[in-house]
């Protein structure tokens, strides 16, 4: 039996990975946060890539390690967590009333029961529009505590959802993990477990 | 003061609808189901109509009544929530592989408290993409009973998420409510409470 490992502490990648696997273990890495990659889908990729090795650097037998990094990039700036709320305010005031773009690298690295490896690396990038925001509706989300830690001061799953006028692409890959792309690509290479069957409804008849 | 009453028993457009007033009551509407509207956005704003016309006709006083009603169109049928499991196995069955959209309509009736009434009526479109499901998966769906209450018989919030490959569009109107294009009308409207003050962090200095 394989284990599996999510290379992240974000609870909200692990209430997601639960969408695909009822039982995980969590080991944060802490992740070399420099990339000498100019394009940020290379960024994402290649910071997704230094996590997962990390933890997979410290395991022997059947594993897999999921490694992710998420960023924000609006109007060519490439936007992480904030350092203070001074930070969240300009990232929020660089956000209201513009698109951007929420890019998320996953990089699986695998040991099969056979003792045979494998690496699979891929990105998944959003496109979200923001309704213009006034100053005291920055402020006010500020205030919730919520854009502290997350990459562009906000996320989409909480209070900001209100000013979140559209989206194209994943809703997950902005939320921190873009889950169905995940679920597809572990199934095409066979790591992930058969769907349970319910007996009497599903199977063989 | 006026009262705020959500027209819908839904638990999830309960729970987008805190995004925005922290106090309002329910009351379902049964809804008039029927429709003459030809055309799926005529027909949600009709049906979001009735149901709140139906709450506000028993109200008295300052009030906003707030309806809502979600379809989902695919390959030109509308699809409401599944009679039963093979309802649900012919709509996710259609679903699969495929493009579909989801259109929500919303109904604004008040009065306030200057005894001036008003209605305002919107419809929100998003279009979903689906990854292929093999027989198995959409089995293994209906056998959560997550389908059996929702539009389409699918809920993107739940497990469902793993083969929803991308949306354009507003992703809580998928969820059943476009949260932040109401924000904007009742914002527009002067129908909503200040943002509450963080007194020493935000206000007048």
């Amino acid at each position: 039996m394989m284990r599996v490992i999510l290379a992240s502490g974000s609870p909200r990648r692990k209430e997601l990975l639960h969408t695909i696997y009822q039982d995980f273990e969590i080991l944060p890495a802490k992740g070399e946060e420099i990339s000498a990659a100019r394009k940020p889908e290379d960024r994402v990729r290649e910071l997704a890539c230094h996590k997962a090795r990390e933890i997979y650097g410290k395991e022997t037998g059947p594993v897999l390690v999921i490694g992710a990094d998420t960023i924000v990039v609006a109007d060519g700036c490439v936007l992480g967590k904030p350092k203070d709320r001074d930070d969240a305010h300009r990232m929020l005031t660089l956000l209201q009333g513009n698109d951007h773009s929420v890019m998320t690298g996953v990089c699986l690295l695998w040991r099969r029961e056979d003792g045979s490896t494998g690496e699979d690396v891929f990105f998944s990038g959003t496109k979200v529009s923001v309704y213009p925001m006034t100053g005291q509706e920055v402020e006010d989300y500020i205030a919730t505590g919520e854009p502290m830690d997350k990459a562009g001061a906000y996320g989409i799953q909480g209070t900001f959802r209100k000013y979140v006028k559209g989206i194209e692409g994943s809703y997950n890959n902005v939320v921190g993990l873009p889950v169905s792309r995940l679920y597809h690509e572990l199934t095409r290479l066979q790591l992930i477990q058969a769907p349970p069957g319910i007996p009497g409804e599903t199977g063989e008849h």
